[in-house]
């Protein structure tokens, strides 16, 4: 073999299996064991035995002039010594090469779901093989398929998300995580430090929430948040459960997470804006789900009444950001801020240290703590989003824009939609309203992560059940405490599920 | 610098920062940027102008004697070549080598709360940096610490899976996992399928519950399971809330999680032993926490009443495996099986399609589903432990058998804490039991995850309280609706933490 040919990451593989196959989607290259250096000499060796050098321009090259004449049938030790240390040079920079490719792979664009299950069947005994598993359990669409809008699943923003190459990668070693604990100094035990720093990093950058002077909670979503804040907030030597009240149309889980396990403590109480009562939390929720509206509440906190401000949807992509909200309750998620609904991941911004205390307890009580592989996948890709707002040109700053991405995507998606409602006729959509946002520094519009839909036909009563029909799953407004007329669409589906929805809603009249 | 003279890690990351300062905790060594090669042949450069070789035994030394005389002052190119060639070897060598130390890190016992500040403190930009947060925010013990052996914090197994190096460890990409649903053609639509494959897997492995026609059910935690079996087996429209009992001393959470939220579907009725009645939901776990005591239903499933069985610690490092269990509904966790408690993981064996079908409805409304983030952790971990016990020698078997790893601990600590009762003579403990265990083929002892450790002193009616004098966190018989001379104890915590206990205990008169 020529000492001046680098030997291939493949052949080098080949000799010893240094690195598994599957190694360029594991971050760690300790996958199939780290070098071994029996095998890396012996790598070195066949190669030298009785090889001859051959003179070249490489400085390696031993051979070069010396005028010497060798007796015939012996190379001196030195020699050999020197074509082994060549040979070591260079199955080195091999494995070194190799490890570098290792470290940044190429990540593939779109895969699809026949090569998502492919990729993902298990592969005994290789490293990453879980990781590789599909995000969604969606069948794919098809033109004639049945367009499933009922549920806010965020996977549009996964085109953003492959963008970002290993940004937002976690790596979570077989011992790391076990314990309940996080930090037992802080009221919330189980929260991880760094996720309590990137929620508060991000609120800082975005501006839409205080963060000094309060509480970070953590939950498995907000929707065990939610319920958390109401068993903080219900008295629990009350005679009467406490009465839990929102504006209609309200959030169509508020009744049933309130409701299911017929709780002595709250019960639902319907329409805020009919309720008459001293002691009542109110669920504020704005932008609210279903029609975006912006919120304030109407029963306000006073005497015995309390509010809980959700505000999912109050990020730079769906509306501007026009003051820092500073309530004593406040829930967001990662669902519909970053759209990593799986990972199970929202957060509460507390005042009042008794009501994070409780809060703390019911998820201690339902689930013990929250996952810490959730926690941790969560600060890392907060940090990443909070990385492409990093205006200092630090080391940390980089040009994967979340907010910038959403808003564009969502202004799209809506005027796609008012397209189709003129086009077809018979639907009716909220008015546009706008607002200056101070995170963009411009005026923009609000576009809601669910689109508020009427049916305008006299005929038709149900429009879900009018979509229905026609393929499309949407969400009734009769759950929202509102007019069947109305249903509640989803925004944040993939490309491809919503061009279908666009198409067929055009059509419709 | 003499050509033999390797450097050392440290020289080396001086030179260019290869490696960063603590990427020895890190599994992927992306954290600094992987090596490069400019930064690579700079590391050869300094040392090589104008050294000159000197000789010596090596193999590699290259003035070895030629008898040649070389112009003064002139030192051939081709030589120069040689040592440049023998220094990129050897900065080659230590560069492996320092992998190698990477991927096989010395653990170094308690790591210090201070220490393990620095090593997760956020590294902007820096991969990984998120995954080297510590299991734990509990503080290091010492001589002097209160040693908490109040919770089943199973850090024991930690030991375990840091020698497994990568088999179980986790890797995420950014835009993985972001949806909510997983299989919509199973019950539960929010499970990963291959954390279905790998429980199924592990029961037939281990032989401790059947699995063939049952539906496998995913939840934040078994306690979470808890709960949504009660919620399925309570009547919605049962006029009064259903009984909920099991035989004292029983978990100490099953009243709390029973009766917080004021459930009118259900409530806490006591001791099974004392209860009279047609409607109830028995909570059987065996072997029992905190007893140890292998458990049957006492009023079992007749009529309107109905059995939970909870088998956390039934599991070969516990208890023998003399059946392969085959109830109604069975109830499993990660905590207790495998250690890894933060991951939140449990899941349930149900024979009932419907049952599983309202059990899932309770998951859905209580956290909407169960992070994927921790399914797959879960999948890869239970993986690993399956793969230690594939004596078929396929491809995936490994040398890490955690049973075993159990078991020996297990039964080593239960020697301990004996021989400490009896050094100290006034505590009494369970009496040893063992059975065939079908799953080691021997018979085996019963060594519980926790003692039931009993003070027999006249004058002590409060054990926890006494403990809790000499700095030993317990919890109170009293709380398992049993006699406070009673503590339960966890014997699942590191090994600083334990020895301190037993060397404590042993002082005790």
């Amino acid at each position: 073999m020529p000492a001046s040919r680098r030997r291939t990451a493949a052949e080098f593989q080949g000799n010893g299996s240094l690195m598994p196959p599957s190694a360029h989607v594991i971050a760690s290259p300790r996958g199939g064991g780290a070098p071994n250096r029996e095998e890396h000499a012996n790598g070195g060796g066949p190669a030298l035995r009785g090889a001859k050098p051959r003179g070249g321009g490489s400085v390696f090259s031993a051979s070069k002039v010396t005028g010497r004449r060798r007796p015939a049938g012996r190379t001196p030790l030195w020699r050999l010594g020197i074509f082994a240390s060549l040979a070591l040079n260079l199955a080195a920079l091999a494995l070194l090469r190799h490890q570098y490719m290792v470290s940044y792979p190429n990540h593939p664009g779109v895969v699809s779901p026949g090569q998502q299950h492919r990729a993902c069947a298990p592969q005994p005994g290789t490293s990453g093989a879980a990781a590789r598993a599909p995000s969604t359990g969606k069948p794919a669409v098809t033109s004639d398929s049945v367009i499933n809008l009922d549920h806010g699943d965020p996977t549009m923003f996964e085109a953003f998300w492959r963008e970002t190459g290993d940004a937002a990668e976690l790596v979570i070693p077989g011992w790391q995580t076990m314990s309940y604990f996080s930090d037992v100094s802080n009221v919330c035990w189980f929260m991880v430090p760094d996720f309590d720093q990137q929620v508060r990093r991000l609120h800082r950058t975005v501006g839409n929430a205080a963060v000094d002077g309060y509480h970070v909670l953590v939950g498995t979503g907000s929707t065990q948040l939610l319920m958390a804040a109401l068993y903080a907030l219900s008295p629990a030597d009350a005679v009467e459960p406490t009465s839990v009240v929102s504006t209609a149309p309200y959030y169509s889980w508020y009744p049933a997470v309130t409701d299911f396990l017929r709780s002595g403590l709250f019960c639902w109480a319907g329409d805020a804006n009919s309720f008459v009562g001293d002691a009542y939390i109110e669920l504020v929720c704005s932008p609210n789900s279903p029609d975006g509206a912006i919120r304030d509440a109407v029963l306000g906190s006073s005497g015995a009444g309390k509010a809980v401000h959700d505000l999912a949807y109050y990020w730079p992509q769906y509306t501007p950001i026009t003051r820092r909200a500073d309530h004593d309750i406040m829930l967001f998620t990662m669902s519909k801020s970053t759209g990593h609904a799986g990972t199970r991941i929202g957060w509460a911004l507390v005042k009042d240290r008794e009501v994070a205390r409780r809060m703390t307890k019911f998820v201690e009580l339902n689930t013990v703590s929250v996952s810490k592989d959730s926690q941790l996948r969560a600060a890392k890709v907060l940090r990443a989003v909070s990385d492409g707002y990093d205006y200092d040109g630090g080391a940390s700053a980089s040009r994967h824009r979340l907010f910038d991405f959403g808003r564009r995507k969502m202004v799209e998606r809506w005027r796609m939609l008012r397209e189709a409602a003129a086009a077809s006729g018979i639907f009716s959509l909220p008015e546009e309203t706008s607002g200056l946002c101070n995170f963009a520094n411009e005026t923009a519009a609000n576009n809601h992560a669910f689109a508020w839909l009427r049916c305008d036909r006299e005929d038709v009563e149900n429009c879900a059940g009018f979509l229905r029909g026609h393929k499309i799953l949407t969400r009734s407004g009769d759950q929202f405490g509102a007019d069947p007329r109305y249903v509640r669409v989803s925004m944040l589906d993939r490309d491809d599920a919503y061009d279908i929805f666009i198409g067929r809603l055009a059509s419709l009249k």
